[in-house]
């Protein structure tokens, strides 16, 4: 059977850098549209050459790419020729293959926005596009706000497509500017651009997601037989962001109803770097990756409800729609207080611990987390505190140490040169094989600065564990997170620490307590003594 | 025109419990419910009684509603009567005046998940039923892997569904369980239901976000025929989340394509609370609001783009789907411009501060807010402390006293009944006039349980300020809440501060930090001074 091609274009680099605190550095673009090339879009917008040094700077150096590189610009000002617009000239230059401009379709912002006449815009946008043709680039034309220009004047914002198409623009990608476009809408008007002016295989589509409707609208518009869709990464852009390709592309890929009828430039082996892709971006960005985005969230295919726990034990079909591998994201079967016996001998099974089914140990085990839930303490993602508080109830925890007590303070005054500055240290006492060992620790980081109570206990704690403290001395504490919750009755703070180790593992572990110390220490004792489970071989 | 009636029902304390980390407490609970009453919401689905000790605590001292209180259950088991069936059992006797039971009736998941016959299967779905209604409670059959079991044995799934109906249930409810189902099928399917089984009137939907097409799934079913939807608040939900409500919601009052054809039970004066709504529910959760979340996010009419920015202070319709204040939500320009200095006037005139138009502390504010903002301070909420900030640079800020220095200690150890406790203990230095004090104070509570380092500074700065003593003495702490965050390149820590007085104001504060204590020592500061700025009439 032979399927349409259907392309996908990448604005990331553009659109994506009008997200609300977004700002590449040129670095930082060439990396991200590499990964892109990588992944197999067909099309990379670079940005906007001319409109900001970042953006120029991209295209000076701009990486050779599989993808047609595509400089994004506007269409030439009323009352000055193509040749003479100097916006277009500095978007021309930058050389790419494909230039796209964008133009105005929608009567009420040609005359209002614009102030010029609709004709004086129609010539704008033939001028435009035939003189980018003329030099030989590929033109696409984004025609801004199409769908409200095409409800107030459809005469008018086909005439638009018109003049882009016979001026010779091999797309026609029509923008939902504002995203308050619905799916239905969108569908039913692609439908009838292509039944009057633009064929669907030069149609494309660019949504927002004002409406959360983004992926759906452009879905829509692929049903109706447009056959480009624009859009970013993780679904970056201005206001709530671009339809996200990174939800798009599983779904063109994986569903029988976009897979059997379209081929894309992407390979199913590729799309197995799309988690790895949008937690780069992420990276890139320092913005914590959202846990819930589809498909490549990392709860995406986390399972917590009891009676799902369950059912994906015998058979991952039952609640998952794709296979978590086919895009590199990974199944998560987190504790909850609503597991039951079965999916608690799986998890401690993962963990090395093979405990016989019906041990009351695993009763113990349930009603003990269920308890401490409702104290505050969250076992989501603390598995390595999961895993210590069942080995205690399995009688299957060595007692490495103990911890005597502890003592942490924070110091602010002048120093010597009148500067304010803070200086926090901890003594921690554990007896260790019959010997009590004290150890002090302070909190200064090599640039000088205080990092707090938390960080100086930690030290403490990992300072001196005698015989045990080969095996503890390559961990690090990597993050550290709080939460207040309700414990019964009163506020108490949660402390969720994270750990690593030289061999590259990462735990997490939990603490609870009024006191933000306590709670902390606790998360930080069991991080070290899950990593003597691990390690130590006495 | 009579609009039919479109039915919403929240199951945020349910279904969106099953979000990876969020464990709400019964009081959280409680709160979260009277939101959603408050909003107009017509059923609320409080959890599933008897499943977890929070669930069952809740329904105890389950709050009155306007909405219908629900509680969710599941049919009884194949082998045992409606009656003698204990799950079932817990759930009636919840005393809600409906009832939710999820059943299967994917012919694959009776005979493989629950290892039943499919009769065995559609009888449980009847005596169910049958059981609830007889008992006065207005059942509501949740069609667990509804469309997956549709394509796979269209019969069968219709008959379960049809059972349900027969047997009194008021409302069946298509669910796309593991979220696979893209919204052009929902539609298909649920138009084939409505002409083979049930009424419209009488089916509901229930989406989840795992193809990024929840709340464009619920607006499919919608457009087929259903009249009911199912979502939660934020989109909270196992995995990739449900169907946002707060989402949807708006899409429904303010869409003309939905507006001007249904009713639903919130009016447009309610829904300007959403965003208020939507951002207390992630305060409850200690999340940090997605900002481009649809409608309520706080980058959701974020206007970053130079041409927009500018578009829009001629004409907001041009860049904005809806008028943002519909929603409760307000339009945000970059700081930079005019716009952001008038902003900013408003503002200050608001807390009493009126400021001639071209003061150049007005760029200062503004260009201290932005630096901040980038070290990990965040406004939003803290108005006290961006008061403190704007009255430094207007030099409207008395030094009422200044810190010298602080201490604070944790030490936990053995007491003399060998029990581990913790005292926390803080000395604080102030200067007065000219005269220097020093207090000292422990954070022992009234049962004699420690508080943490935090609660033992504020009592220490708050006890001894000379003159001004009188006027902070009925201040206190009523909340306290820690973010970690990106400042600079370093992780910081966030702290927020709630007080309140005697007048019963409250008032937000924020310190930022590497070191937790210091953070909190700015926070509670901050507090401090603007308690002076208010009440002291020296």
């Amino acid at each position: 059977m032979t399927r349409d091609r259907l392309y996908l274009y990448d604005t990331t680099l553009r659109d994506g850098q009008q997200t609300q605190g977004v700002q590449f550095s040129t670095a930082e673009k060439i990396r991200i549209a590499a990964a892109l090339d990588a992944l197999g879009l067909d099309y990379i917008e670079g940005g906007w050459p001319g409109a900001n040094p970042t953006d120029s700077a991209f295209f000076e150096e701009v990486p050779r790419t599989r993808a047609t590189m595509t400089a994004f610009g506007m269409t030439k000002r009323a009352g000055r020729s193509a040749e003479n617009d100097d916006v277009l000239a500095a978007v021309a230059n930058a050389g790419t293959p494909a230039v796209c401009i964008v133009g105005k379709t929608h009567d009420y912002h040609v005359t209002r926005a614009l102030g010029v006449s609709l004709e004086e815009n129609l010539e704008s946008i033939r001028a435009s596009v035939a003189h980018l043709a003329a030099l030989g680039r590929e033109p696409l034309f984004d025609a801004e706000h199409f769908f409200d220009g095409y409800k107030s004047d459809p005469a008018y914002a086909l005439d638009c497509l018109r003049a882009a198409l016979e001026a010779g623009a091999r797309w026609i990608v029509l923008c939902d500017t504002n995203g308050g476009t619905l799916p239905h809408e969108i569908g039913q008007i692609v439908q009838e651009v292509i039944a009057q002016a633009v064929p669907g295989d030069h149609l494309g589509i660019h949504t927002h997601n004002d409406t959360e409707n983004a992926v759906a609208g452009s879905l829509a518009a692929v049903d109706a037989g447009a056959r480009q869709i624009q859009g970013t990464l993780n679904g970056l852009g201005e206001r709530c962001g671009n339809a996200s390709l990174t939800s798009l592309i599983p779904t063109l890929l994986l569903k029988p109803h976009y897979a059997d009828r379209f081929e894309t430039g992407i390979d199913r082996a590729a799309l197995q770097d799309l988690t790895r892709i949008s937690r780069m971006l992420d990276d890139i960005l320092n913005r914590v990756p959202v846990r819930q985005m589809a498909y490549v969230g990392a709860s995406a295919f986390a399972h917590k409800a009891g009676l799902h726990a369950s059912a994906i034990l015998k058979d991952p079909s039952t609640y998952e729609h794709i296979d978590p591998g086919a895009v590199g994201n990974r199944r998560v079967v987190p504790m909850s207080n609503q597991a039951g016996q079965s999916n608690l001998r799986r998890r401690l099974s993962e963990m090395g611990l093979e405990v016989e089914k019906g041990d009351p140990a695993l009763a113990r085990i349930l009603d003990r987390v269920k308890a401490r839930e409702t104290d505050g303490y969250s076992y989501d993602t603390a598995q390595a505190s999961f895993e210590i508080l069942a080995r205690e109830e399995l009688g299957r925890l060595p007692e490495f140490f103990e911890v005597k007590r502890y003592r942490v303070s924070v110091e602010r005054r002048k120093n010597k040169y009148n500067r304010m500055v803070s200086l926090s240290e901890a003594v921690v006492v554990v007896k260790v094989d019959g010997v009590k060992k004290l150890s002090v620790s302070e909190s200064m980081d090599a640039e000088g600065n205080d990092r707090g109570p938390v960080n100086a206990l930690s030290k403490a704690l990992a300072k001196d564990l005698g015989r045990y403290q080969a095996v503890i001395d390559d961990m690090r504490l990597v993050d550290f997170k709080v939460r207040i919750t309700q414990g019964g009755t009163e506020a108490v703070t949660r402390v969720t620490i994270d750990s690593e180790d030289g061999q590259g593992r990462r735990w997490a572990t939990v603490g609870v307590s009024a006191n933000i110390v306590d709670a902390s220490f606790e998360a930080l004792l069991d991080a070290v003594r899950w990593k003597l489970v691990r390690d130590w071989e006495g």
